[in-house]
This record gives structure tokens, sequence and C-alpha cells, in this order.
């Protein structure tokens, strides 16, 4: 877990704006859950995988020392006890099973139809890698109570923005369908039973490859003919084709594809899952540009709370996501009483900013910020306070004033200034107090002017107007 | 734990707005750090009753295991096992235990003078109360390296803009210095050794009374005769001006007391904090308007790790404080080779939000936002992709729009916009369609209007502007 220092606070910040301002645009609202939750809120939701990877918070108190007088009770080599013995509460592993708690818990209290963004870190007890971490960021978009495509179209029209805003050119959304791949599944000859443990393993296909695949499904007692009946329809309608202009013609054929060649499957969602696909497709494509959203078989995801549509977004130069989503109609319903429709995306904030980074994507006032737009120095120990007073003053008119902690020789205030980057130095020395004057120092041009003390803020904004031009 | 809706949330992010933007135009920068720390950085920073309020987490896989045989090892009834056999981390509990150890850690990257702030959850495993809770947000601002009392003005200026931005105006900031604490504990006949037990005893006089703090010093051992003394000249001292307005009168008068009739005092540090506390009074009074700082010398502030100036800032309609802070000079050298002079101050996000909520101090658009500006209804499925192409051409003209997701009955959309409270309404019939407009319903007025598509912005727009007047 790491450490964001300003100049990072401030890229992170520029991203979650941006998020935020068009979650915003498209009438979502925030929401804000606490970083832990109750330990029986979160197992059983991610899979198996997932379930290993929560960190849990030990019990505290007289109700920790009776779970160790237990355990030691058991004498040498007990069987381990379930980590319920020891720990009550875990960190969030993400934002989509405390939503569904929420809407679970307050359905009187939101609207018929709740759309809700979410920005806040997760954790995940697993191995870093380039752009992962064990805390990091999701930005959740989500539409709770309806089944309609309406909401697939939204949800991805709003990530797409949000990316475009950012000056990403080259992202692809690629789309799949739970129970199209189950109708799949079922053709190849792969047990429902099974559906869950094939869908772990596809997951991985971009890892492992075509044959790391087939001998995980074999382990988990899947025969190699109908794995590798399965992972042909799925790599042979996902041949990618990788210019965007041609995603379109690639959609359409697809479809056709599908339908005309698989119209025997008999599973009986397949048939309306495609129906989906096609409707995202048409209500995703304003046909004024790239066309993003792409038909993708072979896409799986992980998480096993999905029951329909399944989303995930990517760029070439990035292995992983920058985001994923999907639909969970089943998810609300294991908190309360009613089953209630819904589906979202989340936004990995890290992969962006790795991305970004490289790619060197920050605007400049961003990349290069600074602290603030003007230092006042102290020039003695009795001068302190008129310096404070002018920093007052400067702010009262909008500039950002820092001043220099404490009396200091000139050249070490100086010094100073240009190690932090401030673009403008007030000096305040006896002669300019009882003369009513200060004088500027322009960092950039090194120009000194000595200006009336209620000109300096009127000075120092011109020159930054200048200097913008 | 509490889950935060839209509404609270909207709350928090107007008061986290301010609180950044009067804290960036002192020249502050932004800082987080994860919310999860090594075991060992948290432990011993806090003292004895910090330390029980730590959320520990759980080792995992083989770690745990091996832990788990050695409890198992030692049979019923075992000597409990130190924590650390069971937690490799810690949440969060303060921010400045944090910053210290990212400090010690960036040295070379960090300015001379680091001047950051940060506002971000902490955990504490403790009794919930009015404003209290067990994850609640810090926004803290500190002054890294430098021990002149520049430094505690400006922290307390800075925190002091903030709340009348916020529209208190009744805020009191007590001052004190732990060696004018120590001080006066010689001077009572206390041993140094009992110092720290002594002024845990202090903080808590607020709550248990005079009598309630005698008791809790004779449990540590410090004879009712001192015990009283030392109580005599903190209450006497600090009897309660509450006016603001003769807070000045108030300062004066005890500075001159402590200087005259407690010159005898031996203990090296005490005139320097006199000083100290007389230096802040001088540059944190402009001499315009109310003086908030209050020198009170029964404040004492629980945790271990100040070493000068502490200070706390009170409003008379809530037990606790709303913030408080001060300056800690060894707690950097705890994590570094190097002692580095540092001091700070820390508002508690809730404890502001509890007051204002109570008070109705949030203005109108804050207290009764609304999801969107726009609801642009769904009439057809037919017609979806125009309603989606209707919203996104609205949000380019920087409307916030919402899309009822999917086709439903007029009524029933009608009645799902005004539960939410958009106050216009944008309904899209095939009718329109054809005629390329739009029927926009003014939710407040009730009037309807058929407008061409290119004016339906700027009509809303309009009537924004006539509402608002």
């Amino acid at each position: 877990m790491r450490d964001f220092l300003p100049a990072d606070v401030r890229k992170r910040e520029y991203v979650i704006g941006i998020i935020k301002s068009v979650y915003e645009s498209y009438g979502f609202e925030p929401l804000e859950t606490p970083a832990v939750e109750n330990i029986e809120t979160l197992t059983g939701k991610y899979g198996e995988e997932g379930n290993q990877l929560i960190y849990k918070i030990l019990k505290r108190g007289e109700k920790l020392n009776q779970e160790l007088a237990r355990i030691a009770d058991q004498g040498r080599k007990p069987e381990f006890p379930p980590l319920d013995w020891l720990a009550d509460l875990a960190l969030r592993y993400d934002l989509t099973v405390p939503l569904a708690r929420v809407v679970a818990n307050n359905k009187n209290e939101l609207p018929k139809f709740f759309k809700r963004y979410q920005i806040q870190p997760v954790w995940r007890a697993d191995r870093p890698a380039r752009g992962r971490f064990r805390e990091f960021y999701q930005c959740d978009v989500d539409v709770i109570g309806s089944g309609s495509m309406v909401v697939e179209a939204e949800v991805i029209l709003a990530v797409s923005k949000i990316l475009e805003q950012l000056g990403f050119e080259d992202f692809t959304i690629r789309i799949n369908h739970r129970t199209v791949l189950s109708g799949l599944l079922e053709h190849a000859g792969i047990e429902p039973p099974k559906f869950s443990e094939a869908l772990t393993a596809l997951d991985k296909l971009d890892k492992v490859g075509f044959e790391g695949v087939v001998s995980e499904l074999r382990s988990k007692g899947i025969n190699d003919h109908s794995a590798r009946r399965f992972l042909e329809f799925n790599t042979m309608l996902s041949d990618a084709i990788a210019v965007p202009a041609n995603i379109r013609i690639w959609n359409a054929a697809m479809i056709n594809y599908v339908k005309k060649d698989f119209q025997h499957i008999l599973f009986p969602q397949y048939h309306e899952g495609l129906r989906c696909l096609e409707d995202i497709v048409k209500l995703t494509d304003r046909n004024d540009g790239n066309c993003r959203v792409k038909i993708d078989l072979s896409l799986a995801r992980g998480l096993s709370y999905y029951t329909g549509t399944i989303m995930e977004i990517n760029v070439t130069d990035l292995a992983g996501s920058l985001g994923g989503g999907g639909r969970y109609d089943g998810l609300i319903g294991m908190f309360g009483k009613e089953q209630i429709p819904a589906c979202g995306f989340s936004l990995g904030l890290e992969r962006i900013l790795v991305v970004m980074e490289e790619r060197g994507m920050f605007p400049p006032e961003i990349a290069d910020s600074t602290p603030a737009d003007v230092m006042v120095t102290i020039f003695s120990d009795e001068t302190v306070a008129d310096s404070l007073m002018l920093a007052s003053d400067l702010r009262a008119q909008n500039l950002r004033v820092t001043v220099y902690p404490q009396a200091d020789k000139n050249d070490k205030q100086f010094k100073y200034a240009s190690q932090i980057g401030v673009p403008f130095l007030c000096d305040l020395t006896d002669e300019n107090i009882q003369s009513g004057t200060v004088l500027v120092k322009n960092m950039t041009t090194r120009e000194k002017t000595t200006v009336p003390r209620e000109k300096v803020a009127e000075t120092i904004l011109k020159s930054v107007r200048v200097a913008d031009k």
C-alpha cells in the first residue's frame, strides 16, 4: 500500500474530479459506505478465490480472549478454527456488495430507481502488479431497479464520456452475457453445475492461453473434448478486430453468425441474452465517430455475482482492464426479501493513472502544480505579524499564499521559494512596512517591483495573465 | 460505522470543499496515506488507552496457521499471546503518526518545510457517542520543519477561517503548553515520571469534574494535596470568561498573573512555554473583531506525543471539541534518525457536521440538492435511442440530465420525477421526434411548453434563472 505525495494526490484528484462531474451530469448521486463491513456481509459473495483475499479484522477484548482459549483448548495440531472465531469485521473488497446491502437496508428511503456513484478505496490481500495494488480506488456507477438495457447503455455511455474527457482515444468496451455463455457451455456438453468454474477458467484466457484454460478445465473435471469445443466457439467468435472503425462491421457479422449458426442452442435464455447484446450495441452507438462497444464471447469476468450482461474496458498497452462491470440481478436479494435488478460499471482509478502517467496525458497545470501562487517572506521576528497580515489580505483576493514559517536569512527564503516552485515572492522589510509597500519578485523573470500594498494582488494577477498568453 | 446516502454525502462534500480550499489558500499541499499501516507503526504512539482502540488486521495464510498452532500448543488456559502473534497490520488511528512516518521515509523528496493537509478517515474501536463514531474523518493541517510560533499562528488562522466560512461565529480556540503544564505539575509537588498520567487525568476534567480528577490522580499514586494544588491552579486560572469580546482582557490578565505569581517556578521550559503562548495570542489577533484564541491552563489533550503547544476548538453546544492539535517535536524522530519539529491541527468532520445539522447551517442548494436538473422520459422501446441522444445533447450544454431507465407509463415517469425532485421533465413522443420538438414540463409551476430541440437547454436555463430571482 502506498503513500501519495502532493504531486500524486493532485493527479488522482484531477481524474476523480472528471469522473465525478460526468457521473453527476448523468444524474447519478453520491453514496459512501464504511471501509469496514461485518465479515458475513462479504464472505460467499466473490467466489472461492475472492474469499481468500479479504482482509479480516481481529475481534477485540473479552470476545477475542474467549476465542483464543477455545483454540488453546484444542491442544496441539488442532483442526484450524473457522475464521469467524477470530474475526468479526472485514475490509471492503468492492463497492457492489456494500451497495446491495445499502439498497436492501434502505428500501423505503431510496427512490424506485436508485442511480448512484461511489468513489472509494477497496482492499485485497493480493500480490501487487503493474496498476494493481492492495489498496486501490474503485469509481463505480450503478442503476438499481430496472432490468432494461437502457441501464447498460447509460453506464457504458457515462464511462466512455469519462475516458474521452481524460483524453483516451483507443479504448474498447467488450461486452458479453452470462446466459449466452451458459448456452455455449451447454452446447459444448458441459453440465450446469460446472458453469461457474468453467467461467473462472475462461476468465484467465488472457493470462494462461488456450491450452492453459483447457488444462484448468480438465482439473475441474471437464473433459478435453467439451473444453476445446467451448473454447473454440469463444476464441473463434472473438478473433480480435483491433481497429475501432471496424467494430460496427464486426458486431453486425457476429450477431448474424451466432443467430444463424447457433439457432439450435436450447438453453432458454441464450437468445434473450443475444438480444440484450444487440440492444446495447444499438443504444450506445451514436453513429458519429468510433464505435466503442464490441461483442466478445470470450469475455467471462471473474466475479460470481453477475447474472446477465458483463462488460470490460481495455486499452492496448495495459494487460489488465481499465474497468469492468455487469448485471447482478440476484445480489440485492441476498440481503433482503426482494430480488431487485441492478447493473453497473466500475472504473479502476489506479489503472487509469498508470496509463495516463506513461502516456503523459496530464494537463500542464496538474503535471506541474505549485503549492501556492505567492510566498510571503519574514524579515525579522518583529515583522511576523505584518507578514501574516499581508498574506491574509492577498488570500482575500483569491491568491493562494504561503508564508515562510520563521524569520530567516534572505537567501534561504529565496532558495526555499525556488525549491517549492512558487512563481512570486513578496518581501516585507521594515522600510516596506513604513512606506506601505511590498517588494514583489517574479521568480521566473527575476523582475523586482516595489508596489503599494493595495496593488500587490493586482500586480501579481496581471503578470500571471501576461505569462498565460 | 455508517452509510452515507446522497443527501449526507453532499453535506460532507460541501464542508470538505471549504476545508480544502482554505487549506490550499494557505499554501498547504495534499497528502494521502493508506488506511492500513504496519501494526508497529501505530503501537506505542497514542498512550495506553489509545493502544486498546486500534483495529488490528488478522495475519493471512501460512503465517496465521503457524500462530494458531503456537496458541494451541500452549494448551488450556494459556498466557494470552501478544497481539503481534495474530495481527501484522492495523487501521489508521489518526493522520499525525502516518505523516511522521512519511516525513521520515521521504526526507529527500520533501521540501525543507513541508506544509501538508490531509482529509481521510481514521478508525477507533471506541464506544460511539454524539458526533463520535468508529469511522470518522480527520481534516489535518501540519507544518513540518520549523519550531517557530509562526506555525502555530498559521494553523490557527487557517482553521479559524474555515469555521468562519462555514458560518460558525461562536467558537473559541483554547491554547496551552505542555512545558507550562510540566512547570505547574512540578510546582504542585508531582514527580516528572507521573506527568503523563497526570495529564491524561486532567484531560477528563470536563467529563468527570474536579473531584473525579483528584480521585483518578489518587489511583495513579499522586497524593491528594498535590492533586488539589495542581488542579486549583488550573481551574482557578481557567475560570471561563465565555464572551469572546472579553478574551483579549482575559489573556492579558492571565499572562500578567502567571508571570508574576509563578516566577519562582523552576521547571526550565516553563517560562519559554509562556512566551510561546503570548506569541501565539499576539500573532493570531488581527484586532479587527473577535479574538478567538484563549489561554486555558486546564487544557491537557489526551495524546501522548505532544511536546509543546496544545490547542482545542470548542463551541458551547457540543461537549467534545470541533478539533484540536499541537506541537509534536519528538514524533518524527521515532521513525528516522533526525528530530524534526512539527505542529498541526486536526478538524473533526463529523463534529462539525453534527453542529451544523442541529443549527441548520447548510446553504439551501446543499440542504435541498436534486440529483439532476432535467429528467428525460422514455416514451416506448422504439424511442429509447432518441431519448438517450436528447439527454446527451443537453449534457453537452452543461445540464445534469437523468434518463428514466426504461419505457413506462407516462404517469409513472412523472411520479418518479416528482419523487427524486428534478425541476424539469423532457417528454419525447413519436410526434415530437418527427417534428424535432420536445415537450418541456416545469415541475414546480406545472407549465408545459413545446420547444424546438435546439432550444431546450436554453429554455430550461432561462427558467432556472427566472426562478432564482
